[in-house]
């Protein structure tokens, strides 16, 4: 065992938090306030390489681990949750495409995709099939060398204003196993955008409900054979689950790290609140819990890197775990401030509106605990 | 013992719903989303006496106890969190002057107040004494029949839009004795307003700074004697943390009763979620919890009414108790709704931001942890 | 609304704190440390009344309410938990045959269990019926006059030591419906007596099977009509669940008074521990809550006394919050006292042990939600 | 980063879990329940290497890792808590005897400790000097080429049976840098034990007070230099901290492992337990906590390894962390079992009464807050 960064991963996380500093946490609040998709910023990011982590090195990605992956997302998202978490999308989108499409399909989108002059959505939940999402009933019907694909897709971020998507429907019989996953160019004739979503927070990037009416896309543009889908999603998940959860202990050391010095700061009763006994375990107890929440998703990341057959359940608990403690850091630090903890002067009030939604997301903390209680009751969970 | 509301309370507490049903819930998400103070709908609120619930008979008030006007805003915040919360404010700056004031201050100001023509402030909070109120700067000089005020006040709900303030400021020495209370007109000569200050939540009251810069305000302006100031504030305080804790309840409540719609609604996996025995037992425990937060805050109003020597202590649990029950049914309720709780379409995102502040204003559940344990430690405090 | 002790309340709970004080308090370690069922005192309780407080006047008891009777019991579960949790046990087989049996049962059985001359069980539970207490397996067959009770009983509080049992068994159909009650006496042919259960608490009250080989009753033991037992059951669960709860609350208050007068003599680093921010704001969480748990238990006996149709779901509530609040207190309390509170020379460690069961009997903390939920989600539950 | 067991840890899990399955498990009930000090079982131990683990080969010992050591204190604790408890106390005087003694000492000491033919206690803790061991009051007064010991020691495990004593007395100024420690044959003339201190767990180990009348020892029986001695103290209790949160997770492994089993056995409402959502989502975040307290554990013992700067605030987090865990899952999973939890005839409520004592010892889990406190505050805690 080994619980030490290396060389190069030293060298990733200290770019990511470089561009975190420069290009994201000046911005952040200005994005929140006025719900802007920093395209340009998203760009810059792509030149890094970081719309591309891990897609594989042949198809022009970074083709980094998981692990490598996720020390940088957590960097990025202390300067920006919303859009850090887009970029996490981005990635899955790449590199499903990279991963299982057509060699034509792999050319006419990867390059841009990973440069960033194209951005992706993920096309999966409907406003019926949320968590249970292998209900979905958007359908994709054959016809000689084109899928005909009808129905909407709900909460897609980035929608209306990326250029590509991912789109999970149905090629098949109900359930998992009749779901085929499609490249579909954003702007197909017959697709349609809902109105730009208002949300609590994630407000850097757009959120919009997406029809399909009659959308004609090439068969090379499926990914996989038909009934692949839904274990392509599945995948996905595993990675998108520590996506989120990275995005959410990278705001909650950023929110931590100001909760430190805003302590020896802020006097009151004649002291500095850093004398505060109760307010010290506190701070205390919320580091803690976030050191955990990181080895969490290392420990996951290592295992879904590895192909450990438990690698889903480990993700699950990673992500159940990671993200309740994000939060719960997050509102502590907002209490720690009082006041001024709840107003937009300061960032903490944006960090506890944006990690919410990852205790939602990708799976509720609820699905994750189905997930892994199957497992544990099969007691075939390993420990060791 | 009685735990029955008697009919008196039943009519009060159905007007106040109707009302909130009528006048608050079906504006509420737009006095949110534009920060929009509704001054018209305070007015009609003040013609049904809610401006004035427990402000002395004799003054033009209802003369109600603090237990029945807690029913009454209980069903109030269920229409709108961040209003009602501003009406108790405005209830308290009224009472104050009814109660403390000269005649010729009462005949000036109670009688608009009470019928909502003007709206009050309330003006203790400075930027470095929040909690530690005691600690606070302004000054009021004496110079013949008029004091001459000079300071700053953050934080003030409602600053720069009412009318009337009352203004805590230092007569005498420093600490808690030193402090007078003053009435004072909000357009005086050398009164400034900060800009609006931008705010997670409670965004249909308007948050400002005000400068007191040489203001002149007559003697008779005063309430009661110099050096009573902080007395007058602590009276207030109790009843300020029964009602804002009141509106916290109110509000959870409007959120579970949300919840138990959406689970019978809302199907997953070919069931309605209220088959899901894990929504249910998390339903269970939020009522539970909100069940005792409402018995804490009645508790502590007839504490408070009956004059119980215990009485600060009784309103410091139920303010700390209350606001983070409250907190968490709405955060529990918002984690029910998925993804259509994050969004601004429904209102579980809204109460969720609102109620936050709670567990921060009129001393935050830290102070009241303070207050709580002296009183506990001196082992005087009468359990019965 | 009136959340004042009457006087009568204020006589019986200092009758019922000196009886703990002086009978129970100083014996509990030794019962608790040799597994004595402290058959003298019981009887020494049963001539103030208390083997009988809410049992009607007509038929001996002294006809309390259930809230009364609650702070009764409160007082003195701070002297003993576990004899005081057996008197409340002995209190509802008392009122149940007091309630329901035939003249010549009430005749036979009631005056000496009211003096406490004689002890009674409860027998609902068996191994395989636990928390779905409808399905269990005793039978009771009709034969003339007569009964032929056959069948085994778990988990039997006082059991092999007590006097009178009151027996459900299965008369009928499966389910609820086809249960009857009967009152047993203790040493019939036929009855025998498991091993005495050791337990990690509860130690004063001796628990074990009983088991029942063709065991004949006269008809007139029956309880009621046949048919009716689980009714009478459910009828006995709801002032149980108070009795239960209340236990909790009184020893989580004697606790909670060591706790106070102990941090103020303990000192480490140079100060009392009353001095620590941290566990100051500990204790003031702990007796908040407590607070919060004795309000939910009159809130519940008041529902029971006034038979408002929600009174089970109030028992529920106040069953599941006040037994968990109650070991949580313990839990804390035994936490501040360090190793004094985890060796048997304190008292902590016991109150911890024996609260602990609090929140598994007379229906588990989990069918305590099942039961809130059910009523939640009916949308019936009337909340003023 | 690597998180898989490397072969040879691997192996002695297995030989560790063996051990514990064939001498611990069988036993553990009847050495709770009779307070049974088993020094047979701890010799045999001895033979296999499990009282030296981290000792230095050259001195006799294992020479393993404090991880490598924690992989085998958990598969040993899963056969017995409180006995895996002691060992790790013998494994720490072997250790610290090892390393800081003179060569006189090591050769005297040393090979009994490690064969087990001599166990070891530690004596640290006084009845006044308990979180705050550095006041500590006993005295070594140096006096020709001996030291003369007065004072006493409290809560000492092993104490009255053991063999040999690691003791902390001062040799000069007040405070830490006064405190030198000793090795001190535990059969001296002056030395008297008091009675076995009954205790609600850790049975298996006898507590006792010791008391030291003018104790003679050879000077060549001081570890290191005067004044050394609380410096060796801190040193032990880094891995101290880790040994006995890992004894906590080990007890909530196997806790966890019969809850799973468990619920798929017992019946109740016509199912398994296993299919009670509720259940399985309890299951499931027991399950997520233990595999992260699991890892803060590994994480600590791995910057103790490496000797990171910030090891002893590792070394706190997971002493806090996963000792709460190990406690709220035995918690957790006795209330799983219901009745059957609270009965000894099932293992749940030992292994409930023995880890409840680690969020005590070693440092009551408040002093570790105040540990990681003061590290976070530096701004100094790296964190990567």
């Amino acid at each position: 065992m080994d619980f030490e960064l290396n060389e190069d991963q030293r060298a990733f996380s200290e770019t990511a938090f470089q561009f975190a500093n420069e290009h994201l946490m000046p911005n952040a609040a200005l994005w929140d306030e006025e719900c802007i998709f920093p395209k340009d910023v998203l760009k810059q990011a792509g030149e890094l390489g970081f719309l591309a982590l891990y897609t594989p090195e042949q198809e022009g990605g970074l083709g980094l681990s998981r692990l490598d992956s996720s020390i940088v997302f957590e960097k990025l998202s202390m300067g920006c949750t919303s859009t850090t978490a887009f970029m996490t999308i981005h990635n899955m989108v790449t590199w499903m495409i990279a991963s299982f499409a057509t060699d034509e399909a792999k050319r006419a989108f990867c390059p841009s995709l990973i440069s960033g002059d194209w951005l992706g959505s993920y096309c999966l939940t409907e406003a019926t099939a949320g968590s249970d999402a292998a209900s979905l009933l958007t359908t994709a019907e054959r016809q000689d060398d084109s899928y005909i694909i009808n129905g909407s897709k709900a909460f897609i971020s980035g929608g209306g204003e990326t250029d590509v998507l991912v789109v999970m429907a149905r090629t098949g019989e109900s359930g998992a196993k009749g779901i085929s996953a499609f490249v579909v160019p954003a702007d197909c004739d017959g697709i349609s955008y809902g109105r730009k979503e208002p949300k609590m927070g994630w407000n850097s990037q757009p959120t919009r409900a997406i029809t399909f009416d009659n959308v004609v896309v090439p068969a090379t543009y499926r990914l996989g054979e038909e009934g692949q889908g839904f274990t392509f999603a599945m995948k996905g998940l595993d990675g998108g689950r520590i996506n989120i959860a990275t995005c959410s202990v990278g705001t909650a050391q950023h929110a931590l790290n100001q909760a430190a010095q805003y302590l020896h700061e802020r006097k009151q009763f004649g002291s500095s609140l850093s004398q505060f006994q109760a307010l010290q375990f506190k701070l205390a107890d919320l580091a803690t819990e976030l050191v955990a929440a990181r080895q969490m998703i290392r420990l996951a990341a290592f295992k879904l890197d590895s192909q450990h057959p438990d690698a889903t359940t480990y993700c699950a608990m990673a992500k159940r775990f990671a993200t309740d403690v994000g939060f719960n850091v997050c509102d502590g630090v907002l209490q720690l401030f009082g006041g001024y903890g709840y107003i937009k002067e300061y960032s903490l009030e944006r960090h506890f509106r944006d990690v919410r939604v990852h205790q939602i997301l990708e799976g509720t903390n609820e699905i994750m605990r189905m997930i892994i209680a199957r497992r544990v009751l099969s007691n075939a969970f390993a420990i060791e």
